[in-house]
């Protein structure tokens, strides 16, 4: 395999100036981040790292909380990067002393298993969360130290990696073993590249490697059912795996992990795993969010196509969140656009939905349909929450919401990506560059090569799958060159300017005749954004609405959203019985009327209204 | 309260000439019987009255299995009635005398609180299942004597009940408690109408009134949740219940007995808690089928209009044959018909399609569409199978199946009333009445008075609530008198006919618009029958489907199928992307051609195929 050996862009070198990312990343900082470190110091998470909890007493550490801790640090750690802020550094700071504190004479480091069950260590990886909290304390100790320079954490996590890895493996002595919860395969990648460590490649290899390997160490050590292990993805080998399966969070960590050992070790079997793995996600069982996972039950992937909308469905926002990390590593490696594609898809839809323009309330479950009848199952609340049980959800937006600055630009040692065109600047080893423009809601972007550090330097400005029609110059002059992998590759010097318009009409979705659930159905999207209906601003109904396709859209502004959101309205028809019985054989009366759709990511944040992404249609 | 105190038809009284329920009581006796019996013998059903069963041994007797063997022993005797057959006798006598031999000296009777877990005799009403067994076997006791004459089995539940009795109530002494499942309500109805002993109607009518009668009993000795004792319709007393909740088959046996005491104590309060309940039922909570319970976790009702087709569904066999006998109590205290069109569509649709034409194979689960992305929730097989672990629905098969016979007549001591006029002859206290046609296929029937005891014997003949023009003719005369509550009454003499014309157009239905589910679908019906599309006969594809509703159907023949069934042809269009894409923006042709229906309940009785009663329509 070939890999293109791109990374994706560090956080504090990109300063957005866009009407989409900024608002959500002030968010964060202002709202997201306190209220998360206020959760985690009032139910008992950070306190926990004291090691001063007995038994009888309340608050007992649960298996994920370091997890949910290290995420928030994380968060902070991205947060730090952009906005400095003393009191907030001491904060972390403090929390960090105390994590080190609590660390073990032989590297270990975990609540639950050195206070509540200590002798359970290492017993129950298939169940237990031991090895995901490892993994998230590491990536929070490695972007402690590459973000803030601060080596604490980081000494912290490479002493418990090292004892780690002198507990698993194949070696004399060893004990075999994999995470149930993948996540540590990726973070021992990052702390690879922080610290240059080989070890640390060598064992998330060696987990990746050990998943599925006969005999298989969860059936044969731990006891699970032979047809249970497919829930975790260790039913057979990665590298033979075709269909992404099991816990969807799950799945897209350990995916991420693998592009990341497969680019490292030039592993070409690897590689070809996860593309496969990527094309069953994104080409049967991905809704049109970008959100994954469709079943509640078990917070999985279920079968090709099945992609309800309501009742039973999931798309959980961490899984959406791990299907952008996963596909940011495959577009590292290939420059291919239909990558950045998913990210964009997600980060603008099932993504940003999960989070609250205000940034303090989260779903779970991001739903693309909530109507009278939803919820008798999946017994999440009809509105976003500040805080859940198990808590994965908003701790990941505390450090993702930051991390979107990420996924903007792709960048190697001598060319650079422009991936997601929102409105910002990028000062980087290769230059300074100004994206200017109203993405995602206007297609017109223009870049200014500020300053370019070498001459000619190759600049790929993606072409979205969505764009049918765009137009390009550079310094005035059109560019005749045709994307390839669906990135243009231009050649700028100091001075030039991009004019970019990426043509974004309304367009009319459907779903693959195999989805059974949207069938006559439509679904608006303009540019990267999906739509929505919600009752609030459809009073006439929404499981009655026909939308009358051959009309034609307005774009329009809706009272009660940001200022800049463009919004759609349009014909409809709306069925109407001529009484109330359960099933009839009268005909319903159709009304002529209209229909008004926001974008999908911003619904709910107008009160307690139902929902619909997929309409009927003429 | 006023009741018009009818009962329904004698199973031995009425001999079916018709080509529905003959067939499918020939295939019980053959198959259904027989194999329940070897089942109920292999799984250790029948040997676990031998009370020989110790710790360590296998089959180990479940808290369900005497309810199992009780319900396939009251189907032997409806079957004896009709097909005297003296082995299958003998095997029953011999059953019988087993059961008998268990009994405890104090009367009590149940394999596993005897030989399991005797500790836990009463201790667990909510979740065991011992108040729900002894219900069925003092329902197999009543069908031994009343059908057969035979008073072992009778004198064994009554020396039961008479313990029960002792044990339960509100006198000093005696212990509160209602059953987790509720069955025995009714039970104890049918053996005092069996006895004439009024202790069992008290008994009955106190397990009524004890249910979620505060302190709620289930919470305060068995430490229930509050909020789950809704499950079980215990969390208000009875009386106050408005909406059909919880485990679907518990609530419409309970509702079952609420009728039962309603009528015998002309308790207005409880007669009008259940016409709430099943309005409840019928008007927002049923499938076009007459299945209910649409939840596969739990069994249960869920919310209004909540009537998903497929991944979730459940509407469990034995919950519609539960609705039947709920409705059939409702219309003998009434005589109004609105409960025979519930009774008839449960009976031709949701009931017949759990089991298969052979007699030998089950549906728990009665989807109304099977698709490719069904069942990863609901682990049931696509196809009906023999046996379940838990085999609530094949045994009541047995015991329903014959008992449909008593839905077509109801009785009372001067009066006739004719629900479901399939093809018959009923001999009774009345007279001697047959019933001509090929209903429910030809709504054209004739009905002699062969000889009536009294003269001008009022004889009311049912025109179905789907039935829109009629013709009725009494000698050849047209007859004018108009429907009272959906039965038009006749005054008949011995030789007198009457011609009947019931028109069944095909019909385009549709749901109520609050159903998510089924907007901008059709059903198609035809008199009481609901029609399906199979794959099998729609090789273009179901879920690409759209009927034209403005093309004429014809009526038509199908392979493989009983003779006379009628099924349905017409036009439709079968929509066809241009490509494989998850989400498109490209249009889909509509090729035109024709879609097959087949009656409902005849589904998969040709191999595994997909299937859809709701259907897009243009």
């Amino acid at each position: 395999m070939k890999t293109r050996n791109l990374s994706l862009a560090s956080i504090p070198e990109v300063k957005v100036n866009d009407k989409v990312f900024k608002q959500r990343i002030e968010a964060c900082y202002k709202a997201t981040i306190p209220s998360s470190l206020k959760q985690c110091k009032e139910t008992g998470r950070i306190d926990a790292f004291k090691l001063d909890w007995k038994p009888g007493m309340d608050k007992e550490p649960h298996v994920f909380w370091d997890s949910d801790l290290a995420k928030v640090l994380e968060g902070v750690a991205n947060i730090l990067a952009i906005y400095p802020d003393a009191d907030l550094e001491k904060q972390y700071d403090e929390i960090i002393d105390l994590i080190a504190s609590a660390q073990q004479p032989d590297g270990y480091l975990n609540t639950h298993f050195t206070v509540v069950r200590p002798e359970r260590r290492w017993k129950s990886l298939y169940h237990d969360h031991e090895l995901y909290c490892a993994g998230h304390m590491i990536e929070a100790g490695v972007a402690a130290y590459e973000l803030l320079g601060k080596k604490k954490l980081l000494d912290v996590v490479c002493k418990y990696a090292d004892y780690i890895d002198s507990v698993f493996g194949d070696e004399e002595g060893k004990r075999r073993g994999a995470p149930g919860h993948e996540e540590i395969e990726l973070a021992l990648i990052r702390l690879y590249k922080a610290t240059g460590n080989e070890r640390y490649l060598k064992l998330s290899k060696y987990f990746i490697d050990e998943r599925g390997r006969a005999p298989n160490f969860f059936v044969e050590v731990e006891g699970i059912n032979d047809w249970d292990v497919i829930n975790h993805q260790a039913h057979i080998l990665v590298r033979e795996q075709t269909d992404a399966v099991g816990h969807s969070v799950r799945a897209v960590y350990l995916y991420s992990g693998m592009a990341d050992v497969a680019a490292l070790t030039n592993d070409d079997a690897l590689f070809q795993a996860c593309e496969r793995l990527y094309k069953s996600i994104t080409q049967k069982r991905m809704y049109i969010t970008g959100g994954i996972g469709s079943a509640f039950w078990g917070e999985k992937f279920t079968k090709d196509y099945d992609l309800t909308n309501s009742t039973l469905m999931y798309a959980e926002s961490c899984a959406a969140i791990g299907l952008v990390r996963f596909a940011s590593r495959m577009l590292n490696i290939t420059g291919d656009a239909n990558y950045a594609d998913t990210m964009e898809r997600s980060i603008f839809n099932g993504i940003l939905s999960g989070i609250s323009l205000s940034g303090e309330n989260f779903y779970y479950t991001n739903y693309l349909e909530l109507n009278d009848t939803t919820g008798f199952y999946n017994f999440g609340s009809r509105e976003r929450q500040p805080w859940f049980h198990c808590s994965c959800c908003p701790t990941n937006f505390c450090r993702f919401i930051p991390e979107m600055l990420q996924y903007v630009w792709s960048i190697s040692d001598d060319e650079l990506l422009l991936n997601i065109p929102v409105a910002n600047s990028y000062k980087n080893k290769l230059g300074e560059f100004e994206v200017c423009g109203g993405y995602p809601y206007d297609g017109k972007i223009t870049i200014s090569v500020k300053d370019s550090a070498k001459e000619n330097l190759p600049l790929s400005i993606r072409i979205p799958g969505w764009c049918d029609k765009y137009t390009l110059a550079q310094n005035g002059k059109s560019v005749e060159t045709k994307p390839e992998n669906g990135y243009v590759k231009l050649f700028v010097n100091t001075g030039d300017t991009i004019e970019c318009n990426l043509e974004m009409p309304i367009k009319v979705m459907r779903s693959n005749l195999k989805v059974p659930s949207n069938t006559g159905r439509i679904a608006l999207m303009r540019g990267p954004l999906v739509y929505a209906c919600e009752a609030i601003d459809n009073p006439n109904g929404l499981i009655n609405m026909i939308i009358d396709k051959n009309s034609s859209f307005e774009l329009v502004k809706v009272d009660g959203l940001p200022e800049e959101t463009i919004c759609i309205k349009g014909k409809a028809f709306y069925e109407q019985a001529q009484d109330d019985a359960l099933y009839t054989d009268k005909t319903f009366d159709q009304i002529p009327g209209e229909f008004v759709a926001i974008p999908y990511a911003l619904w709910s944040n107008r009160g307690d209204t139902n929902m619909s992404v997929w309409i009927r249609s003429n």
